[in-house]
């Protein structure tokens, strides 16, 4: 196992400490959520009884293929925790998402959990969120229009590709990744593009998360939100 | 033809007056529309030379028929002019729009038109919006969460049904058909919907209109917009 790999492992360990026998989970995505759902799916075959709500189509195989048991929003509408992987956090919490196209799917999921802890390596830890481009979910009629819109704010918006298509999300629309390079003011940026006509959701995660399990080079470590930063 | 029939096409007739030859178009949707497209084929098949951008699938097939050419925003961005009807219209040209379930594509080319003209019969004219329930299209996924967002904002909403299953529109998602009875601020209201995780688009059509052309029992009526209502 690379290092990598292995400090992933450990904050999904970490992670796996804050699942009570019972609870409802949303599932994340990402590289750290792979073992965190190996590690969830060991939990239940050794009798944990939890159920969860995937956040991308990948998620749901891959806790399929580990034998942890699924429920959807027509069942429960509150999770007790969701788990999830980020991109970009700010020191106060504030995150991008959606590197794996899935962020409006874990957006609905993290909003929808009563705690919500993010996993991640230490390399995902900016002082200023940005740096990564930011990736808004875009109906897929008229996209031309929106990213005229979004580039309207200052940003280069580049429609994103898969195999010289255009990458479809779970829900069958278009990702628009907004070349920033500095985001200082995020709510007012998320608002400004939420209130767009064609924008479904921003990879702008604020006011949101609770605790932020990071795996370093010797340990992993659990940051709790200060309010008052 | 009958009586409401015959309204509906003195208002198309007048419509098509504003269109000029080498103009783009955004085709709406609804019952008046169709009589709009009808002419417009006419006026085709005479000479006239413009192209259509559809708001919906069906008014897409409806032009096809009528013989209207079709663009869409991977050749055009800017629109010279829409055409769409309404559900309801207020005193000061805002809309509620939605009812035939495409309101989403239609306000993504009605934003794009540099001019946009309402037809609508004399019963779409009301004091204060809300009778009419607001159809705004939500994500699919975790839509039974988003319902709860939008309720709390004190309406009952439904999921739009057709032949007992959900409806699906174009863009492949749900409509919440919501029951407010009367909307007092709509900026305010449609505002507070759009921030909303999961929804995507509201049917308040606010600060967009220009020219509403009513059919009357006796006669057509072009309302131009008074600014200062």
């Amino acid at each position: 196992m690379g290092n990598s790999s292995n400090k992933k492992r450990k904050v999904a360990q970490k992670a796996i400490e804050y699942v009570k026998d019972g609870m409802v989970l949303g599932l994340g995505s990402g590289s750290t959520m792979y073992w965190v759902l190996e590690e969830l799916g060991q939990r239940v075959q050794s009798g944990l009884n939890i159920q969860g709500i995937p956040s991308s189509v990948k998620t749901q195989k891959l806790a399929k293929e580990f034998g942890i048991p699924l429920t959807d929003f027509s069942h429960v509408q509150e999770l007790d925790l969701a788990i999830d992987g980020a991109d970009e956090i700010d020191p106060e919490f504030r995150l991008i998402k959606g590197g794996g196209g899935s962020l409006l799917r874990e957006k609905i999921v993290d909003v929808a959990a009563n705690k919500f802890i993010v996993v991640a390596d230490d390399t995902k830890l900016v002082n200023q969120l940005g740096s990564y481009p930011l990736p808004i979910e875009v109906v897929r009629f008229g996209w031309e229009t929106t990213k005229d819109r979004v580039e309207s704010l200052g940003c280069k918006a580049l429609l994103r590709e898969e195999n010289g298509e255009p990458f479809v999300t779970n829900n069958h629309q278009y990702i628009l990744d907004c070349h920033f390079n500095q985001i200082e003011k995020p709510h007012t940026l998320h608002n400004q593009l939420k209130s767009m006509v064609g924008v479904i959701e921003t990879g702008l995660f604020l006011d949101m998360v609770d605790l932020v399990i990071v795996g370093r080079e010797q340990e992993v470590t659990v940051l709790e939100k200060e309010e008052l930063i």
